[in-house]
């Protein structure tokens, strides 16, 4: 990194916005839409083999650019309804008690290119994923000693990113209820898979909120600030909605959707990306997660027909967990297919559900495969 | 990674292929483009602020899938028109005199996607490159050591990857002549930046060849295989030429072409990634970099008036050089663009060099931004 000193943006927190003029559309893909692609990097499926998925696998969104930061100079700031407000260095943080969750994290608009219309932005596929371990502190002892007004009701997360979006110049901005950050697995995070965050996921702080799309844990933190009111930023009430169209006030997105995906089998085609598997046995393996409750039931289909798959022992509460099943593969076309069942009774659809920003569209991965 | 053993994958060498079936095209783009552009990941430009790329950022070409590779097992056999076979473990090959090398490597089809008719491949704009820090050993001594026979005109370097591309099966193999690969600096290469190779940059060991476009550069290497007559494999014979129509024999891709890149200054929009820049005194930077001799001249132009940038020191004799530019922006819309000359007298071209398979596409980088 260069050694510029990154200034503390004023943020804007305007109360209401203007809506993404962009419609959902069946027409081509655009050249906006490619260069996002290129900018927010995926992670390519077969990455499931590993538990943990290398730094520079794990997937990528960043909103408007990079920032440049100086880890030395460096200051989150807790304040807003505080008794005691705090300048805190990267020092100041890992000093205090260290903790190291592996965390499976998604783009909350992970899947939206599948849908039709289609949503503009980001043209994910089935990419947007990662599960990383990720080392720092609990946050809420933090708020706590800074002495929490009694009449807070949530917290903002500044980040050092800047840009427009929806007609509107700011910085990013999401909030979170008291009660959410009590958990004790929401962290500042300053290391992922045991080494200093690299400057796109975060550098050199960030927020992880195990369980909740990724848009939640907010990177190149800034400023924790308390508020006496809901936060209106156009992060959290204009854009991670799920809306059926633009004049909808929808819902909030948050937690992860329960999900299972398969690394595809057999050897690729270089540009169709079409799979190509030997006769006999093979034996399929993914990864499955929710962000409500653990996943007790993946279950495979082949050309429509479901199987229960063999779970194995799960890789910590926030993690993903792993899943095989040992198929017979005879000579010819085939579709495959899998799915994901939680502890809380959600399973994933059979086809997308469709809303006006392509937020959690969690229906199940089909991989066509010829069999030679 | 898994504990899975990798197999080396018997590789054919063909004398002739089926030439790429995919005609290039004014059409829109494809979900078969959208799915390479998700997998073969690019670096977002503002990463140029730093001299080294973090492993996380740099460009990334996946032909099929990534090996599951196994470091403890692995062997690169030394085999061939050879007095003396070898098999190398990595212990062997770090065993052996440390070398380490920052490296500019660029994709060959980087731009491919602004030419007029677009060929179909990987869809890349200008974010296929990275610089980083390669730590391995030169590979000459180790063919001097197995005693290369006299009748030897190349060496093929073969990887683990395996797929299907232009209608055959076949695992990932280049080659290049003895010459070439008696300079000192062309290495097998364990480490990048410091650390041990990711599983998408090669792990556990690769070829490097400074100055050359990175498909030279064989990742999950398995064999070093000497030969007695020119390899016409397919990513040596069919792929990675300057052709002008399908039946065109062509001309090899082989070094780097000069290339200079700008930061795109100021803030992006989200979507259009559209840029604003505050009016005052502006600092352009950028990197420039060729692979035939050093970078002697950039050049910046403001709405088509080209000024003389200042270059920085250069990093090594392969790695990118920085530049800036301090423009007076004043209110209003603009272009700004910028392009490098080597000491061989090489100059990048205004247009886009038109060739079939959008190869070397090095024309000057365009930026539009909106001065407020």
């Amino acid at each position: 990194m260069t050694e510029s000193t990154l200034q503390t943006a004023p943020v804007s927190v305007p109360t209401n916005h203007p809506t993404e003029s962009t419609t959902p559309t069946d027409g081509p893909l655009s050249f906006d839409e490619l260069g996002l692609a290129f900018r927010n990097r995926g992670m390519p499926l077969e990455a499931m083999a590993s538990d943990t998925t290398p730094v520079g696998l794990h997937y990528l969104v960043i909103h408007w650019d990079i920032p440049t930061a100086d880890g030395e100079a460096w200051r989150v700031a807790v304040e807003g309804a505080v008794g005691r407000r705090a300048s805190l260095s990267l020092d100041d943080i890992r000093a205090r008690p260290r903790r190291t969750i592996p965390v499976t994290m998604e783009c909350a608009g992970n899947g939206r290119a599948m849908l039709h219309p289609r949503p503009v932005s980001v043209p994910w596929l089935t990419e947007a994923i990662g599960t990383a371990e990720w080392t720092g502190t609990s946050l809420w002892p933090i708020l706590d000693e800074a002495a929490v007004g009694a009449d807070a009701v949530e917290v903002v997360f500044h980040g050092a990113d800047r840009g427009i979006q929806g007609g509107e110049e700011q910085a990013y901005a999401r909030s979170l209820t008291i009660d959410e950050i009590r958990r004790p697995e929401v962290i500042l995070a300053y290391e992922m898979n045991g080494r200093p965050l690299e400057p796109q996921h975060g550098y050199p702080v960030r927020l992880i909120v195990p369980g909740w799309y990724g848009m939640t844990s907010v990177k190149w933190l800034t400023s924790i600030e308390v508020t006496t009111s809901p936060f209106r930023g156009y992060q959290q009430a204009a854009s991670y909605l799920y809306q059926q169209h633009e004049d909808d006030p929808g819902e909030p997105v948050t937690r992860q959707r329960v999900r299972a995906l398969m690394i595809p089998p057999g050897i690729p085609d270089f540009l169709t990306r079409h799979r190509y598997v030997d006769a006999g046995p093979v034996r399929l393996r993914g990864r499955a997660w929710s962000g409500v409750a653990a996943v007790v039931r993946v279950e495979v289909a082949v050309d429509g027909e479901w199987s229960d798959a063999t779970l194995e022992a799960p890789g910590g509460e926030f993690a993903w967990r792993g899943w095989s099943f040992n198929w017979q593969a005879s000579r010819g076309p085939h579709e495959l297919a899998c799915r994901a069942t939680d502890a809380a009774g959600r399973v994933q659809p059979l086809d997308p559900p469709w809303n006006h920003q392509g937020m959690g569209v969690n229906h199940v991965q089909r991989v066509s495969v010829t069999v030679r």
